[in-house]
């Protein structure tokens, strides 16, 4: 099998393309024109013919101008195992006509994409409208039969990292994300495929830097276990191993700006940290703290026992209610929410984070978690933080901020003050601007619907355009200007600036000179004639690398691994000139093509477009 | 293992519950504070307290009054097949903190869905915001394991039913209309999903009616085959078996309003109908006729051959320029494009339909797809039609109609006139609107992004409340009215008047007496007091059904075939008053509970909600 020997060939270097994470993606997730496309090429005997298609969008999502490109890996991991099965041969048999030749099935039977070649921008890299962010090689019929699962796989991915790009930066760099989105996904996998794209979000558990840091904690002396305690909204749940009952659950001290997700597959699939504590049925499933029976709690350096911690959060209610400055803020709290708190403490007195919007959230719900928080204080133990998940965010956060600092004053907690402040509740770029217009006291965000179904814009417009067949360039008109494809097998650079930010890129065709640094070079709008401009590059970046050489001998790009990709993006973002970047009004990127791929463009365009004709 | 039991239990009433569609949907495909709340209820000896949940929408999507209910099946597919692998156990022993005792991985090592009950409204159903989807009864923990995965089971399926009913409402029942998604949905079973769930749409190929005329039209003789000939709008691929070449592909003589995709995954899953040709890039890649080598094509009756198809065509290209009717309305075709279509021509005689925007629709893809057609027709074959793909949708569907009825004038073709028009780019609601308006002469939609990412509104907010736990009432509060849920375990029924429309759902407590027709009750909206009407039902159908006993003996519906929740869903569609269903300003479906859970839900409300007190 060719397939074989291109893998193996890939484990020379040492990796093995494995199949696609998504069972479901098969060379069946197609649309059946491809198949009836491929057995016309196939009768026409044109299957062969070497084909260069490139996949690319058209304009930038949510209003802004600049997106994210994420997916590739699955793109060649579909590539790397394309071949189907008995089965599937059957199938298309069934659904094509009876007339089809079986030629065209043993055909199928052979068909892989040992002569496909493919070449892409880097995944994670900041793109743009019309250039190429994959451009595809191979015989016409291979070829096509890529084009829809390719473009299902770059769309989604690439939306969703841009919307998660788009919320980093509308929440700060200072500020802790939690993907919460799974349950209002767009299917299984759209919540899974949304867990992994969060790429401008920060570390990411697979991060091998990361990873040593864990386990560095991990087998931490107590010092630094002690130490850790210290750095309040980082923490990561980590095992100690199996079989052991030491505890190891710990904080986190790194960067705030790291990706955290709720879906436990995602987590699974792809080493993606995951956080969770509990849900309003929870703090509704307690009627009162009557019902718990075992009370003890042992204190966090393993000295001494409580024998009744529910006691113990009592006599924290009736300190505040003794308090001069607590008093009055609430009278009685729920009982069936102290309890579930109570109860969730003593089954996690190392990372107790509570919900305390249930019932009501100053006259309830912070008085009690702060209540089980000093009873947990008083064990040696430091609480988490609380979420708020209705009503006012900001004035909610500012006021649970007061009660906090006024504890820490009244009872001399220190820290207390800075209890962490998770927020949720159908979050969105816009709500995260409103807030911090307001002024809040949020450390975390819990995203869930808005960022995973990319509500403000559910679909980027990839598409997958024959630009090239037999050597002859292709163009597809349109009376839409911006639907006109750019013709070639090209080239693509990105050139930057004096002040290191990249100021245009540019499309060659595939025989040109590349720009040279220092040398001054036309770049052109592809369609208006007027928009042109001299630039004088001080970096010039080819975009388009090979990461399948197929059968050729082009040296490929390694698929790098999530830790990279992430690196890649956050860097390019911050790159960006940030009049690029801002929610209202950016300043357009410039795409550009060169003065002699211009004329072509034209030349062929006039050439294949008839004249009309007035009557 | 108990649930091996319980399958075998349904396996006697003849019917094994497969697992789900997506490998992916495992029981790890939940938010990890699912665990955390597990081990919490666990530590506590909780964890068997039997609870009751209702997963429910708060809201009708898309800015309409009713919504389409689908995901049950694959919901009890995972119930059914919900068992965790050593594993999924190590993987959650990794991330839930070293302190959590053995015994409760040993406890999720035999948990399954033995004691869930699951009673649900039937899937196909229209329902309404409050009214539960479905009612989870179970020991608390397992319930709470299985909140994520049902409500993204049931949110994404029902928001497309529900898109795709709206989008059969606008286009009418005439039209015959093809889902187009797969290359925008989000992920790959964003599409396989979306295409399952085009219940409103019609017919189903897994509809065993539908199958049975297929195997007729398979073993037809040549008569049928000659009538079916004349069914111009429905059309589909069959096979003759393996192996014979006999042409079997013919046109489906049924209604129109047939549920059609390009999806060939979906295709296999789900025996969903698939559709498709070719694209601008198949169009594109042909250069001019030349290249065309066999040129040979057979009648369709068998008893002729044309041993130069290529020139036949350009005698029809020859005959239109000189025509008196058609003169004037084209110069010079593409020659690339004319290539294409003798080539797809000659490669599926039978089914030849032409995407004619790839240059020009008037001047270039009309006159070239009129020719090969009439070509075709010399040879006793008969063209499907074309497929526009941009442009003013309206004006060139006329203008493409009045080039087949003159050419049907001028050249004695019968029938030609009434050529199939199939539109596509990106069409929603909004624009079928519109091309209504402005009046067309499409024959069948093309839907795509719109349809598959619910595009006019990404999510619909399916909620999982504790209802009851302990046969306690449990009611979550909020600030906003809306928020508050409808605490006990509870029966609804749809009351249905005097002139056959559905008209309020009620719930009741679990205990009350059901309604009974031509008795009057009165029905109260659950939280605006001055909101209630007495109704005398002509009907009362209950809702909830048990369609997964758990170790009840309750008696449990079948999952019923894709055909009967289409038949249902069509029904109860043309069922409601029409002014609930139109798109602007729709009425508001009454949805009540009792006198009686009025009172409770009252009486828990004040019971829970802590007084405030203004200083």
């Amino acid at each position: 099998m060719v397939v074989e020997k291109v893998i193996a060939k890939w484990n020379c270097s040492g990796r093995v393309v494995e199949g696609p994470t998504n069972p479901m993606v098969t060379p069946l997730l197609t649309d059946l024109y491809q198949f009836t496309m491929a057995y016309a090429y196939w009768k026409a005997n044109k299957h062969q013919e070497r084909a260069v298609f490139d996949l690319y969008f058209r304009k930038n999502p949510f209003g802004g101008e600049y997106t994210v490109f994420a997916g590739l890996e699955e793109c060649i991991r579909l590539i790397a195992n394309f071949k189907f099965t008995e089965d599937e041969i059957s199938f298309i048999r069934e659904i094509l006509p009876g007339s089809c030749e079986d030629g065209f099935f043993d055909y199928l039977r052979g068909l892989d994409c040992s002569e496909v070649e493919v070449y892409a921008i880097a995944e994670g890299s900041v793109v743009f409208p019309k250039v190429p962010l994959l451009r595809i090689e191979g015989p016409i019929a291979v070829a096509q039969l890529l084009e829809t699962p390719l473009v299902n796989l770059v769309n989604f991915a690439s939306l969703v990292a841009t919307n998660a790009a788009r919320h980093r930066f509308v929440a700060g760099k200072s500020k802790q994300l939690l993907e919460f989105g799974l349950r209002r996904a767009q299917g299984p996998d759209g919540g899974i495929s949304a867990s992994k794209v969060l790429l401008p979000w920060g570390v990411n558990g697979s991060d091998p830097a990361f990873r040593r840091d864990l386990k560095l904690i991990q087998g931490a002396s107590s010092k630094l276990r002690k130490l850790s305690r210290f750095t309040r909204s980082l923490y990561l749940i980590v095992p100690s191993g199996k079989g052991t009952k030491t505890e190891t659950r710990t904080f986190f001290k790194a960067e705030k700006n790291i990706s955290v997700a709720s879906n436990v597959a995602a987590g699974k699939l792809f080493g993606i940290p995951l956080r969770g504590t509990h849900s309003h049925a929870f703090v509704s499933s307690y009627m009162s703290p009557d019902e718990i029976i075992d009370k003890s709690l042992q204190s966090a350096d393993g000295s001494s026992s409580c024998e009744d911690f529910v006691s113990l959060v009592q006599t924290w209610i009736n300190k505040f209610q003794l308090s001069n400055s607590l008093r009055g803020i609430f009278g009685e709290t729920n009982q069936s929410e102290l309890a579930a708190f109570t109860s969730y403490a003593l089954a996690f007195p190392r990372s107790f984070l509570a919900l305390v919007d249930t019932y009501d959230v100053m006259r309830s719900g912070i008085p009690n978690f702060c209540a089980v928080a000093l009873a947990l204080n008083d064990l040696g133990y430091k609480a988490v933080g609380i979420r708020l998940d209705s009503g006012d965010l900001a004035y909610l956060s500012c006021e649970a901020r007061k009660f906090f600092s006024a504890v820490e004053k009244e009872f001399g907690v220190p820290g207390f003050g800075k209890t962490g402040i998770t927020a949720s509740n159908d979050l969105n770029e816009e709500t995260l601007d409103a807030l911090n217009k307001q002024g809040h006291e949020v450390d975390s965000y819990g995203i869930g619907t808005y960022l995973v179904t990319c509500y403000a814009q559910a679909a980027l417009g990839c598409v997958f355009k024959l630009v090239e067949i037999n050597n002859q360039p292709r163009i597809k008109l349109s009376e839409d200007v911006s639907k006109v494809s750019i013709p070639c097998k090209k080239r693509s650079y990105r050139l930057y600036g004096r002040e290191g930010y990249p100021l245009v890129d540019i499309m060659t065709g595939g025989n040109e000179p590349s720009p040279k640094v220092g040398e001054r070079i036309l770049c052109r709008h592809p369609f208006n004639e007027s928009k042109r401009a001299y630039v004088v590059p001080q970096q010039v970046e080819e975009l388009l690398k090979c990461y399948w050489p197929g059968s050729s001998d082009e040296p490929r790009e390694d698929l790098p691994p999530l830790k990279d990709i992430r690196d890649r993006c956050i860097k390019q973002l911050e790159r960006m000139r940030p009049d690029h970047m801002r929610r209202l009004n950016p300043t357009p990127y410039k795409v550009s093509v060169s003065a002699k791929l211009y004329d072509f463009i034209h030349f062929l365009w006039l050439n294949e477009a008839p004249v009309g004709e007035l009557q």
